[in-house]
């Protein structure tokens, strides 16, 4: 069979969440949480599953949600944000993020994507016909240069792909990031696509620097979020996409013959959920101290922490402890330590291998600290 | 800003359904029950749920599912599954069929439509750079002359999609067509996409001819499933896909990328739902009755039936009662007479109207006898 992804395996997460569950280990690797969604929240979906709203959603997702997030944006960015026109309920981040690159990528188009980089996105743009232009970050702080960003630019250049809060490194991108992004794009067609599924997990009183709050940059931009990331359900598979107008028309008509829907009860849940600010206002506390638990039991360990401002991930160097790959030393850390973490050289399309692995700590503290007992021993 | 889809707007049902509701009009143009999903599905959805199942299941679908779907398949159609390798969980059978579309068209291929189509088959198609070849079929037997069909395919040629039973048309495809179908693609790489979300809704005794009762055909056919048709939960937006191992692989290359996972708490419920055979056995039954009491109502009407055997849809020409276009004749029937169709030339690229409607008769005893009130009086 011809195969329009020769160089697609399964993805990393599958892969060491299963080895993690083979042998026992913690699982730091998959980014999840080992702790529930909130009782009030489960509470709503399970009330309007039993109401009877079990019937198609609108295809843009249900008005009331819409608005609720419309709120959410205002509250957050100070931005307006029309739910009619410019929000679209997906099937979790990862839908809105591939229905972005199906509506607007053409065979051919070149998209420039910062390495390391969350691994969705090169196949999304593979599978249709764009080409990856890559630019590789390097640790310890992963800085842009924007000026190289503006070299990788051609007549050929569609979208150029950000996050932040970033996976897997940590950091987050500042003003002057977001001003030189808008800058390099004014006047240009090229859009820009933000991952934005962490904007609620930002650390040390900084502010989440969203496109929606740069004028110049949001009427190109795409922007998706999560409720799985955010309200601790990966698994009911819950986001949306912020984009203007003209561009929400294009990306509805690939949502629309993709998934159409998306599960109604979860929405009209989310509508009421979304209606006390204190539930995402919280988060930032909430994991923070994750975060920093992490660190305190990782004191007096051999890993080197990296610097970590946003997600739920820690990056830490091991070449104190060895010099095996990535790969291999996360396969020992599994095998005979226990821990399961993520190899940080599978988010880059070279392999590039700096010894450093991703630990996720949306963890209970119970777990953390386990983990950070068995890893102190390595 | 470029479209790759410029011929794409709303689909038909979200306006025919807008429609209904503005004018509060009885609603059989979308296909969705008036009715719920059992109560022990839902109240199984809702034990996971509290019991904290929430985050992500495994990318292709959970193991216990995979399971009782091969189950079902082999009770249905005597015939063996891998659920590990050939079956797929998806986010409805719209996101199965696009992933299948994703997977296999590449830019400048060309695949065959059966027309009138559902209408997410096309956009699917064109989005990933493909070329619809579109046979158009004819009321009131839409037969297809297999013949015809091979005189289409050249060497661009890469799938054939199929739908039976059929939407729009309440049509089935007979062994003969299936065996003719397999003969056509004997030896070649032509790949059949089988839409079989109506599988179990089949009428007067008649027996489904899924692509997975034919060897020859399977081994190059993607199959795509519908729990919302079947459980009557169409806003749950979970399905999946049945292929060999071969097709699976690069389904999942796609589906990995393009949702990753589906809402876990309803693949348990579903898990454990699936153990009674009679929960999908009873069906036929069960709608047929409904459809016969559509035609029961609309007996002493001027609208006539055409044949229906399968499917939630019933079909009926009007050129006894009005001239007009049938999207003319359907917003009339709205605004004059309280009841929201579907006008079948939707379904046909090139808009051929054959001065037919299309009602959905998955709704109640009640709402079926209102309706039939008001369309007795056209
Ligand atoms: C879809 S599984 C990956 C979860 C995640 O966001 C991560 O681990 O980076
Ligand atoms: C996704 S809305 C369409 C529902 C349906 O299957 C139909 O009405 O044909």
């Amino acid at each position: 069979v011809y195969s329009k992804l020769p160089n697609v395996g399964t993805t990393i997460f599958s892969v060491m969440s299963a080895l993690a569950n083979e042998h026992g280990a913690i699982n730091l690797s998959q980014g999840f949480p080992n702790f529930e969604s909130p009782q009030r929240l489960t509470d709503l979906v399970c009330d309007y599953l039993q109401k009877g709203y079990n019937q198609y959603a609108p295809m843009p997702g249900l008005p009331e949600l819409r608005e609720a997030i419309a709120g959410k944006i205002n509250l957050m960015y100070g931005v307006e944000v029309d739910p009619g026109s410019e929000i679209t309920i997906t099937a979790g981040g990862t839908q809105a993020l591939y229905c972005a690159i199906a509506a607007f990528v053409r065979p051919g188009d070149e998209v420039i994507l910062l390495e390391p980089a969350y691994d969705c996105y090169r196949p999304a743009v593979e599978v249709n016909g764009g080409i990856p232009v890559i630019y590789e970050l390097k640790a310890p702080d992963y800085k842009v240069n924007w000026d190289h960003v503006e070299a990788l630019l051609t007549p050929a250049t569609r979208m150029i792909i950000i996050n932040t809060p970033n996976n897997p490194t940590g950091t987050t991108l500042q003003t002057t990031d977001l001003l030189a992004l808008q800058h390099l794009t004014l006047g240009t067609d090229i859009l820009v696509l933000s991952d934005e599924v962490y904007e609620h997990l930002i650390y040390d009183g900084a502010s989440h620097q969203s496109v929606l709050r740069f004028p110049g940059l949001r009427s190109r931009s795409l922007a998706a979020y999560s409720f799985g990331k955010t309200f601790h359900n990966t698994g009911w598979k819950i986001g949306y996409c912020v984009a203007p107008p003209e561009l929400m028309v294009e990306f509805r008509k690939v949502h629309q013959y993709n998934t159409f829907a998306v599960h109604r009860p979860t929405q009209h849940a989310l509508a009421d959920y979304l209606q006390d600010a204190a539930t995402y206002q919280s988060l930032p506390d909430f994991y923070q101290q994750k975060r920093d638990l992490l660190l305190e039991v990782m004191e007096g360990s051999r890993f080197r922490a990296l610097p970590c401002r946003g997600t739920y991930f820690c990056n830490f160097d091991y070449s104190g402890i060895s010099d095996e790959p990535d790969r291999v030393f996360a396969h020992q850390l599994i095998t005979e330590h226990g821990v399961a973490a993520i190899p940080v050289s599978a988010f880059y399309t070279s392999g590039r291998d700096e010894r450093i692995i991703r630990l996720c700590f949306a963890k209970t503290e119970e777990t953390l600290r386990a983990a950070g007992e068995r890893l102190r021993k390595v």
